[in-house]
């Protein structure tokens, strides 16, 4: 893959480059051999670029040596100070390649002009006049292989899924990417689960649904109940939603909720009597944004506008994705994989969920586009529709 | 427990009670028995307070006969409808109590009179006529009472740890929660981990310590390396913390925020030098918040302001929370438990992490009085710092 | 519920009791006041009793004076020595209560004559001649009283979900549970999800059927289909269930296992024309365990057996699980909870999940009586059903 | 990558081949070309391969027609059936390629002559006489290219760490794996957490050094204290671990057991003395395996054996790394990460945790060689070691 990343990388930085020479490893321990032209915009673009290169494993064929600067006290190092990765390195000291020892990541390079050797360094055993490497020349990486046999129990992860990024601006480049799919006239789905109005959230997808960034809404019963009892009553399973306190008598709330769109044949009929004047379904059916409810086997009622044949439901989640250009799933698992599985690969998808192996359940089915974030709807949302209320008013329906 | 419970129950509600008689069940099979005279403020509440301890299973023993009145319409429920426990339940018809067959949660009770039997049904299984219980008069419940013997297995778990609570309120309480402790002149300890970096919240964090609202820090050498990373170069473990983007040469920050603090010796000259300006380390120097970072072996550096004995850091933690009236534990699974365990029950704390067994770990380990909350601090700090702010700026510092 | 913890405790421990005076806080902030006279088999016993007792926050009316014994050496502490808890403490030394200064838990109380104060210290920072109080005598607890008001925030969490059981000894209880409930005639139904496929528990799992502890079957589409692919192909998903790797062309297994299905019109079909020979359904077929596969909006094919209508699928469910006594819950989160909502909570029922989330589900939808084990069911189910062979071999089906 | 993926496929597959023309598209919408001549060992092995290969976005420049064959009955497809990935794919009709309609994953193609179009369909939708596409030749996918602008938000993720994978057969791979690292005369280390014990799994670990195959040990205080609170009394944190109950006054053990030691001094003269007899450290200081524990600021004691100072402890834990081949870390997040940043990147890395972040956080650390196991050390380690005892007694230490 080594290749692969420099070309990336080359193109990633705005140089350009020539294929001069091109040998594949074909036997199981061959190296691949590659020699390029890499051109720069000027010297100081192209030092850049060699130096990412350098990084990735390759090497320059008129190489300098190892640059060396005494370190300036203990524990402090020389400024441009070379950080090591966990590869396999040599430098290059005295026009001889020698290789470090005690290869570990991110520590530093300390050579022993003496003994002509050279290894890893804590920061903290970093003392006065140490030899440190700094800059990038007369460092060459070999990073490992891929293993060509035996390797099955050496595969099996490469994770990335991570709680670990930048919240606030993930919110705000999600908001970007989904007014830009709206000025061009694209639609957006949103797949949604019933967390949403646990955690408070309902108000904002409902603002969210009045501001036109929904075109269409999947999900289930659980959803629409929620959100009804919520409406109604102002509990989400009996809990009050604005204080976390538990309703007197709100364990019948939920039933309840259902009882009263049950009266009305359906929730349509239930906004036309001026039964249901608020939430989630009522801003669909107000803006008149269509929604499939996808019956499943733990429902509750379920309400009359739930599809209970899942064959049928999957044929109209299936109608209600065509043209759609943006798909974005909030905290519903079960949804959330169907979706992905109706899905082509060219589809863009932002998936937010509280539990990590949601996302990891919809790489390993096939949804390798999404866009995974590791988040609280409940906080999640309010935030998304701060950013999307930031772009003019009128987006493009 | 019943017993704990309705006694909770009424003076929750408002209500007073005598207890007349008090029989405690000593053997592994006795029931206990207690007779109580329930009090309310009026008939209205009596009822109140009557149908929530029909509820918990006591019972009146003037018990009306259960009202039954027939479903309006096929799948529609009378209004008032009684809604089902999972608990064995009895009900009072014509002078007997007859046992509800199929008992189920959420569910409806019908009466078939030829019969005399009882049913729960779902509300998708309610025809028009049937005879449905409504109120709660008639009612008998008999909760499973805690197993005596044998009884290992089934004891393991009692969770109430979860995700689905309303996020948004929950962030209000809790801001309220610290400016009530600040205006009466209490401290707040934070225990804070460096994800708050990664997740783009260091902004937040910084003002709420600006604000006031941090009387010490416990943290670890990750959080200070990151925050001054942040701080220096705009990035966390080299990754743009604005756009999410991984920054040329960012491999080097990480190393490179250690060296200058280590050029300087320690944080807060770093400050006086004019090095450091900004973040999360920063407030807390200008404001004079003290903190203590506690070494961990998987450190970088460490920065020279780690205690690099866990003994020591240990007894500084503790100096710092000398009369802290409330600690807040911000996605740190290993200072936040070594905090727990220093901390009497009486302590108000609340812990948020995207992790939920952070959460059940610090319970598991005795920190029983710990609000849990499963989000995400990246999104949770900056809707926190926003209700702060709302607050009077000037609080008792 | 100090008191009611103090009675059980009593019984559990073989103990006997009167109450002879019990008064009830009746205001917010009252306390409760029970005056008991224990009795145990023989004075040691006794002790024993009044030990724990002084521990949950009972005390004595002739209290002895707190023991104290000198530490022995540096970091050593006397034989005895009071292990502390996180409540506030008060110790009876000549004659006066005292409160320990510096509480926390798992710590030693030091005594400091002069001053006459005590306060909780660490093993480490014990030096020799310190003055340890030993035994349980002249100890004072008083837990924090459940907060009365005001108290939403506190009240969020008290989990005890966790991974830190011993898994060994769990699968042992259970086994035995299972034999228990066979041996007297009872049924076992077991919810199922394809990840027992997937982790090479089909195995194991078509044994447990096959030793007949599996009265009823209730799972979905998926279960199946990953059953009949790995019985056809030796696959899931594609993946080698031996190694792990996978299979060349096993893209196509799974739709494949789904049209020899669709060939057969049925699994018993399949099961009668020698298609199908192995593995789960395979041998519920054979056993004539009854099994009900609900269909879901995520399933491929679905299978011909698949009840494609929720409230169908919900009906077929209930009479599989009439008269069941135990319900094993096998990595399935949507039929798991499903299921949940049909029981009384008088049933017996083991969860095994490797997410922690499926068991605090389960109990948030108020089935209270789990056992919720996180676990993982590929090395959980071999270890299973390696006891219940150890299990006399007939057992009453 | 298409490239790179069909090298390796055709090399893993047992071909050969040579490339004739070599094009990389420099811009950043250009496409790559390239010429291969691929060859198989005989033709059926030929054709193999290039299906392999058109699957992942190869084709052939004489390319057959796609085949069409009829369904034999509604909802059964004709054998051969060619199954759909997610990308869009073209086939080949009467000399012209037309593009798939509704490309979803896994479905079956279904040509209408009439139309000359083709759309995917669900096996369920099928009807008897549908024209659907066997076999592999005659049909072109493209991939999605990797996306080379403003593609930030959609690099996020691409996870595969997974629970669902085969357990046993992993465990078997992990014991060959350990065996032929001991043959060849290699090191093993164990970073093991004190979840071990607490699971029930101490045994098993104890038997595994006693087996030989652990050469160093790296951890903390608590795995040292659980296991000697459990040699001394059966508990761990007074849990008894046979049976999981709370045993009497259980709740001093855990100081109890670190005040033995105290007494002793150090873990080794409470060998000597008699005083600790069984167990995982017990085990190590027999054997004669060195171990190193590492302070942390949450423990408890500690144990003299600690290393209190961070720093110090990260030194012992290189030097015990040295010529080590394999590490297996068990059930411990902290000491886990924390050598993960101390191991080269040619390191060979087994990492066993209940939680997924864990092995999460190590590959976003860096250690990208782990192979990650997310499954319950308490049924993982009596399995593992059942697989060790398997193999010849003595192996080469």
């Amino acid at each position: 893959m080594i290749l692969t990343k420099i070309f990336d990388r080359i193109m990633d930085l705005g140089g350009d480059f020539e294929v001069i020479e091109f040998r594949i490893g074909k036997r199981k321990k061959d190296y691949s051999y590659a020699k390029l032209v890499v051109k720069g915009r000027n010297e100081n673009h192209l030092n850049l670029l060699l130096e990412e290169l350098y990084r990735l494993g390759a090497y320059s064929p008129e190489v300098n040596e190892a640059k060396l600067v005494p370190a300036p006290a203990d524990k402090v190092l020389p400024d441009g100070f070379y950080s090591t990765t966990s590869h396999p390195t040599s430098i290059l000291i005295n026009g001889k390649w020698i290789e470090v020892q005690d290869q570990m990541m991110d520590k530093v390079i300390v050579v022993d002009k003496e003994s002509n050797s050279a290894r890893c360094k804590f920061i903290n055993e970093v003392k006065r006049g140490d030899l440190i490497v700094v800059g990038e020349e007369g460092i060459k990486i070999k990073p490992p292989e891929r293993p060509r046999e035996g390797a099955v129990l050496f595969e099996f992860m490469a994770s990335k899924a991570s709680s670990e990024k930048p919240s606030v601006s993930i919110v705000r480049q999600i908001a970007r990417d989904m007014y830009e799919v709206k000025v061009k006239g694209g639609k957006i789905a949103v797949v949604a689960g019933p967390a949403i109005v646990h955690t408070g959230a309902a108000f904002s997808f409902a603002k969210m649904i009045r501001l036109g960034y929904v075109d269409a809404l999947l999900s289930g019963n659980a959803l629409a109940v929620h959100d009804v009892e919520y409406a109604l009553f102002g509990t989400s399973l009996g809990m009050n939603v604005e204080n976390g306190s538990t309703s007197l008598k709100g364990y019948r709330n939920h039933l309840a909720a259902i009882n009263e769109i049950m009266k009305s044949n359906s929730l349509s009929e239930a906004v036309k009597k001026g039964v249901l004047k608020k939430g989630i379904m009522y801003e669909c059916i107000v803006n008149e944004v269509p929604f499939a409810l996808a019956g499943s086997i733990r429902d509750d009622g379920p309400l009359p506008d739930v599809i209970t044949d899942v064959v049928k439901a999957q044929k109209r989640y299936r109608e209600l994705l065509k043209d759609v250009k943006l798909v974005i799933m909030l905290a519903s698992t079960l949804h959330s994989i169907a979706v992905g599985n109706l899905l082509p690969s060219t589809m863009k998808v932002v998936c937010v969920d509280i539990n990590p192996a949601v996302t990891t359940k919809l790489m390993d089915r096939g949804t390798a586009q999404a866009a995974g974030i590791v988040s609280d709807v409940g906080t999640f949302l309010p935030l998304l529709v701060d950013e999307l209320e930031k772009y003019p008013i009128k987006i493009n329906k």
